[in-house]
């Protein structure tokens, strides 16, 4: 039987072969009281299963072949981290201590309690810990029930389907010949689906249904750019697709010929292109990309995986490690941006779900501005980074006027502070803010005064402009930056900059779509900053363009006379 | 001890008399088993408080003097609806039956159930329904209790401080001569602070702790306009207030005496003022405002106290009561705004709390066109009403033109679908709609083509172009109508309007501040649309207003160099 099954394009390309289904490993937890005299060594058979797992990652860690992508070995640290972390072993085991209940139960119960707290949270980068959590307790229990680990070896050329894949099955997968994935969890910014590119395998994921409706021996087509899953295709439709896989091969290697040319308009109008990145361990990908430095460097990752906040001195070595990575490279830092309902770990911020909306709540600098003891070690950090290399910062979520110059206020202060005690700080550090709020946007000329630069973050400001949550199902179809206010706010933000004299940028997702480049061009914008990987289809993009042709495109689109509405689904009648 | 509450300002003027504290009726709720050969007993006396209850409330009602606002009544029925409501008798019942449980256990139960869906509510004029509840159910266990209502007889010349009133208090009060009153409850659009409007009182809600701060007999001074309680004044103070009270009341008369004087600026522009109305009864309020007719008639109030949805036909006869009332006038009427976390009870609509977000998730159009059924009965009734009286109808919380066109279509099919069926339409039924996304605020000269009049929602509009969600305290400070990026938006929306020939209104909460009028009407507001009590002042600000001078207080409104920005708390160092 042919049909499709729809999921998330996770890495772009077209992989056709024969399906292995992984069996999931369902595992029965038991539930059962346990003697007070044993409840010893039902703790140390917790703490053994833990270690376990421990050794078995760390062989797993050896085993990385020299060329498997960089994420690889950094997501199995974070793996091991996580085997570290207090919460998978002092809670349990104050489960078992106090309610005399088995290390498996105990276990599993932290484990369910810390899943729920990760599906809360809004950025798909926290949520992405879910699976981690997951992967690394699913570990340590088959240890406790001396269940058997899924073996990834017999799936030589062949295309994954699985429940879901761990970093460490990843390795594994590179050892072999696999052509590609397909799981029924996760998502664009999924662990697995961060190695599928990284690895350059066509993968989808968030398919649902991947292991239940398909069989071992089904042959499939995966197309990791529409996210689609082909299944027993007609000769015909394979022949399409082979021929598709065959373009889309000579295109690849075109670009990669293409890697070293400037991206220049067809009328040479230079556009300059950076990198969006979210952990130090990108930086190598940075400098595959060709891109001219970092537009947006995003500074969550310090506060990952830990109960407790980074102290100064953490924070500002982990900014060095980047910045003498990528000597003389223009770096904009964007001080950390999170919300009520993120990085609920954190003892230190004193988070806690406020608010019917969070997204209309306290985050970015709103929440900085009210934990000024934690944001001054954040800016100190930063200063400090900024006598090693020409950084600049970049505020997250501003609203007005005056919390910018709040902000400048409390880092001048820092600065002097900083001095008195001897330390090293640029004499000059260009603050700029994301324009994402639609009354910014509008008031971008106002802000010129306060402002060093602007980046325009089009998935925020798309979500207000619009009043659409984006992971809200039922209206998530009329999302669309392209909406012609969506476009008039990118428009003003462009010119309001231009007239003032200071650089706008744009690096939320539109800026990453080729097929929208001409009319940002068109727009104005000269600054881009995208995940590395699309880098070479925009300045492909930006080459087959000409600023004339794009101005015209522009302003049809701010007339509202070209087609560029969402439209919902028909009425159902 | 002198000392100053603050609260939340729900009905002007000041008031100055003695404290009269009337303590809390806090009733101890028993709970315990009930046998089963009594359960029918225990229904039964459950059913008698129900029927007690009823009766003293229509002995109240009977008893309201003929010049009480027609609120008092309105509220009254409310409540009288409310206790032949099934949800507040078929439900304990089960809980008596099924749990063998006491009936006050159990009314107290559903009672506690019902506040907490009321209180998730995101709407205020919803959210004052559980004041009604809780009112309504106090009445009730009472009676099941044999608890005394606390009296107001003793309350004659003085400031009621309460933890709450009912509507049912408030007759009681009129009869007195209460000066106003001070609640630990409430909000602006508690019941209590509406009556308090239309009698006149100053009042003072939402406090907090009044009734625990104060003592009878402490002097008090409220002002209903600030919000404030001034506790034991020196004589000085006391002489300053007393003082402002004789302005204001100079004030109150002037505009009394003006209440016929057309809206025109000194330069001799026409102003439109039209009133907002929640409900039919508000009818009367309208009239006496001297508003030109009603520039946004909310239908909620269609779907309220009830737990399915009105048929076509009540719909119908609602609406022809309103147009009956004012013959001649422009009446607005939006189509339900209501979201996924509003109107829970009604089963018709099938809502139920969905996305993370509920503000940016689906109300007003988009649910309604998720709804067809449901909306098509709602637009047949509007239909059938547009022969009545020459409306107008208004369609909240659209994002596309799309979902315009989409809603058009559909009235053209029911519009024929009624003229088969031998029902009168008005030839020509106006379709606006409310401007308060603000990707449609800059996309409106895209809306002209499928709107034939805008009206400018500016609650929601700087809810959302601020990004600040305005019922969460910790980042309300920063809900600003009159930043930059708002006025613009308002700005652009009234120009694409007039370029586009077509009127622009605006019916959120900005146009009823008259210290924003002259602004207002420097951007080129023609048409506000307001609580009727707000028209007075407006009325005066206008006809105080050159609309010279007011461009000029635009301009430099939207360039920033206004002092216009919201400024959020200094930083705690």
């Amino acid at each position: 039987m042919t049909f499709e099954l729809a999921g998330i394009g996770a890495a772009a390309g077209i992989a056709i072969g024969t399906a292995v289904v992984l069996e999931p490993a369902s595992m029965e937890i038991p539930d059962y009281s346990v003697a007070r005299d044993e409840l010893e060594s039902e703790e140390q058979r917790l703490r053994a299963a833990l270690a376990l797992a421990r050794d078995e990652l760390l062989r797993v860690r050896e085993a990385i072949p020299k060329d498997a992508p960089q994420d690889t070995r950094l997501f199995i640290d974070a793996h091991l981290l996580m085997l570290d972390d207090p919460a998978l072993r002092d809670r349990p085991i104050a489960l078992i201590r106090e309610q005399h209940r088995n290390a498996a139960w105990a276990l599993h119960h932290e484990r369910e309690r810390l899943v729920e707290v990760f599906e809360r949270m809004q950025d798909p980068y926290l949520r992405a810990k879910r699976e981690d959590i997951l992967q690394v307790t699913d570990r340590v229990l088959r240890h406790l029930l001396g269940a058997q680990v899924p073996s990834l070896k017999t799936a030589a050329e062949r295309i994954i389907v699985a429940s879901e894949l761990s970093p460490a099955d990843t390795v594994l997968l590179k050892n072999g010949s696999v052509l590609g994935w397909v799981t029924d969890f996760g998502a664009a910014t999924s662990h697995s689906a961060i190695l599928a590119r990284s690895l350059g395998l066509p993968a989808v994921v968030g398919t649902h249904h991947a292991t239940r409706l398909l069989r071992s021996g089904d042959q499939l087509v995966v197309d990791g750019e529409q996210g689609t899953v082909l299944v027993n295709p007609g000769p015909e439709l394979l022949a399409e697709y082979r021929e598709m896989q065959a373009r889309r091969e000579r295109r690849r290697q075109l670009l990669e010929e293409e890697r070293h040319l400037p991206a220049l308009t067809i009328d040479g109008t230079a556009i300059r292109l950076f990198a969006n990145i979210e952990l130090p361990e990108d930086i190598e990908w940075v400098q595959r990309s060709n891109a001219e430095g970092i537009g947006l460097f995003r500074s969550e990752f310090l506060f990952m995986n830990r109960a407790d906040s980074p102290s100064e001195e953490e924070q500002y070595a982990a900014f060095a490690q980047v910045l003498r990575a990528l000597p003389g490279a223009e770096i904009t830092i964007r001080s950390v941006d999170v919300g009520a309902d993120k990085l609920l770990a954190d003892s230190d911020l004193q988070l806690y779900p406020s608010g019917l909306n969070p997204a209309l709540g306290l985050r970015g600098l709103r929440l900085c501005l009210r934990r000024p003891e934690w944001f001054r070690r954040h800016l100190r950090a930063i200063l400090r980074a900024s006598a090693l290399a020409p950084i600049r910062l970049m505020l997250p979520m501003v609203s007005t006027v005056y919390e910018v110059q709040q902000t400048r206020q409390l880092i001048e202060q820092l600065r002097s502070e900083l001095r008195a005690e001897g330390q090293k700080v640029a004499e000059h550090l260009p603050i700029g803010i994301m324009v994402e709020v639609p009354a910014v946007a509008m008031a971008a000329h106002a802000f010129a005064g306060v402002a060093d630069f602007f980046s325009i973050g089009t998935n925020d400001l798309t979500q207000y402009a619009l009043a659409v949550d984006r992971s809200d199902d039922d209206v998530n179809a009329l999302f669309d930056p392209l909406h012609v206010g969506v476009l008039s706010m990118i428009q003003h933000t462009i010119a309001a900059g231009d007239a003032a004299g200071i650089p706008v940028a744009m690096c939320g997702e539109m800026a990453s779509n080729p097929q929208w480049t001409a009319l940002l061009v068109g727009l104005g914008l000269r600054h881009f900053s995208m995940f590395p990987g699309a880098i070479p289809e925009v300045k492909a993009a930006i080459r087959a363009t000409s600023v004339e042709d794009a101005k015209v495109m522009a302003l049809a689109a701010l007339a509202g006379t070209s087609e560029l509405f969402a439209h919902v689904d028909d009425i159902e009648t």
